[in-house]
């Protein structure tokens, strides 16, 4: 994998997207003609990962300007609440990462500057927006790779959860960026990546990502992490995230939290990376963040085949909260933000750059 | 589920098995027609739980005396040679759970004896003994339950992990026979079964026993349990173990010790349910276990679906070992073991019950 790999990518006025509930075992591209077709690949998670559904929802607004246009040429109102509407709908379709209110919120912004002479034009600069979103998103994570490279020693072996990829992206990766920057900066690493229970993005997305880039790895069950943290095989842990809280709180796919005890009691560094995009500067810790529960079948049927009986209930929160208590470092494009969080995170909100 | 629930029954002289490997999709029994199947059921899970592959092997050792009965009569050294095979061939089939030898081990004693006149006669004092092994499981088990029981609060919420049911035993089961104790004695309690990631025997089979004993209950995904621990939705976790060394250490299911943390640090008592059987003197830690490692496509291939790329290694270990440290109390037959756990475990190596 380079960083030519194309997680979503707009092409003749549609949002195409790589099925991420098909890899590894098929690759083939998901096309969205409207903004229903990208609510419904956010929701059924064609697409997955903070920052690529931020992105992918923001080409979901520039949709439904294209689709409402020639209202806005004939009845502002009538546009104006048609796209409210449709923004409410995208940002209903998955509710604890942040990074798809964020992207709303700045087509929204984009969309009431009104600095266009008719639809053609807006959808040009709405098009512009979706791309720099997308974009920077980019940029960013190539920015923390080179940033959140400076905690992996020569040599390390280092945990991730989940994908944090670049499937996770518009492209490169948060977590999975920076161990490919450290890999190709010659560190030699090796990576455990846990399957990331109960959708396998670890197993499905993570593995494939790392085979594609030839970094030494193993796949584990999420159960195996603990022996190897206690037994000193791992130097690191290191994922992405969903949402962070003002106070450094962080919600991330299930599973991290429980990594996040292990490590503490070892004493092993455990990182979070995220854009500032996943930043909820307005709530003050984590317990305010939505966890969302998706379908009993994730458990039930893994991969489409039953193991579980009829009539047994499920529980099936798709995330945790990681308190900040819990972290050694969030590596941001700002910086690394370290204890106390609070402080740091007001200074990042603020656009203060942090040091390493 | 009632307390005639039969994991292994010996009929018209083959052994037959509740295929676990099929549950709860569908029920259909594996008949063992000489050693070799026996084996081959307890390598491939057919049968599984520490002290119901130890009654299987106990019948395994049946089978192949009742193979090699000729060879008794004819020449005495090729049957004992030909046993001693045998025996150790079935023992080789897992090595963590020590129930396996202990069993074998109990079949090679009476083998010993050679209390008999002829082979036929041989063969029902072995198929004594083997029933002997099987029954007095069910009858400690259920000893077990009533010892156990006094550690359930009315009320409580129980975690546990994989399967230490009627399952996993002869009958009635170890872990989840103390839980089915508290159930049936009107202590009002919900379960939390964990899925037990890669063989889902937590899905496939201790969710089948809950809702066949109609226990209120819930399944989750491995990495949800956490989370509730923290939250304080759990009161105590109770499963099984598959061996335990002299200090105390458990080894037992992938999961395990990540549990015991979690429980360790948010003071959550934390109880593993074993027949003294399953206790291996010999040992003075959990460092000297041996962990079997499994096939790759345990994790690769959930229930014979492809989720992982081809080419990602696989780092696949069955068991974990929990330190003394983090366990509140070990329930047996000859009552609770409570730190100082080598001191109270000497006691029991001596017979020496301990109070509740």
């Amino acid at each position: 994998m380079d960083e030519t790999f194309i997680t979503l990518e707009y092409k003749d006025d549609t949002l195409w997207l790589i099925d991420q509930r098909l890899l590894p075992v098929s690759f083939e591209i998901f096309i969205c003609k409207d903004f229903r077709d990208v609510e419904f690949a956010i929701r059924d998670m064609v697409v997955r990962g903070a920052p690529a559904i931020g992105a992918a929802a923001a080409y979901g607004v520039l949709l439904a300007a294209k689709e409402y246009a020639s209202d806005y040429e004939t009845d502002h109102g009538k546009f104006a609440s048609r796209m409210e509407e449709a923004c409410r709908f995208l940002n209903e379709s998955r509710p604890t990462a942040v990074n798809l209110a964020w992207a709303i919120d700045r087509m929204k912004q984009t969309l009431s500057k009104e600095v266009w002479k008719d639809s053609a034009d807006m959808l040009k600069v709405l098009k512009r927006e979706a791309d720099a979103i997308r974009s920077e998103d980019i940029a960013v994570n190539k920015r923390m790779a080179k940033i959140g490279v400076s905690v992996i020693p020569r040599g390390a072996t280092i945990l991730t959860h989940c994908n944090a990829g670049a499937l996770a992206t518009a492209g490169w990766g948060t977590a999975l960026g920076v161990i490919k920057q450290a890999f190709y900066d010659g560190k030699d690493i090796f990576v455990y990546a846990d399957e990331t229970r109960p959708r396998f993005q670890g197993a499905r997305l993570t593995a494939w990502e790392l085979v594609q880039a030839g970094i030494p790895a193993k796949l584990i069950p999420d159960s195996a992490a603990a022996t190897l943290i206690r037994d000193g095989k791992v130097d690191l842990v290191m994922l992405g995230g969903d949402r962070v809280a003002a106070n450094g709180d962080v919600a991330n796919k299930l599973g991290t939290f429980a990594l996040s005890v292990i490590c503490k009691e070892y004493g092993v560094p455990f990182y979070s990376v995220v854009p500032v995009s996943t930043i909820d500067f307005s709530i003050e810790s984590g317990e305010q963040i939505p966890i969302e529960e998706r379908d009993p079948k994730e458990v039930t049927h893994p991969g489409g085949v039953q193991v579980a009986p009829e009539g047994i209930e499920v529980y099936n929160p798709s995330f945790d909260v990681t308190p900040h208590q819990n972290i050694t470092g969030i590596i941001t494009e700002l910086g690394i933000i370290r204890p106390p969080f609070n402080e740091n995170i007001e200074k990042i909100r603020k656009g203060i750059a942090l040091g390493n």
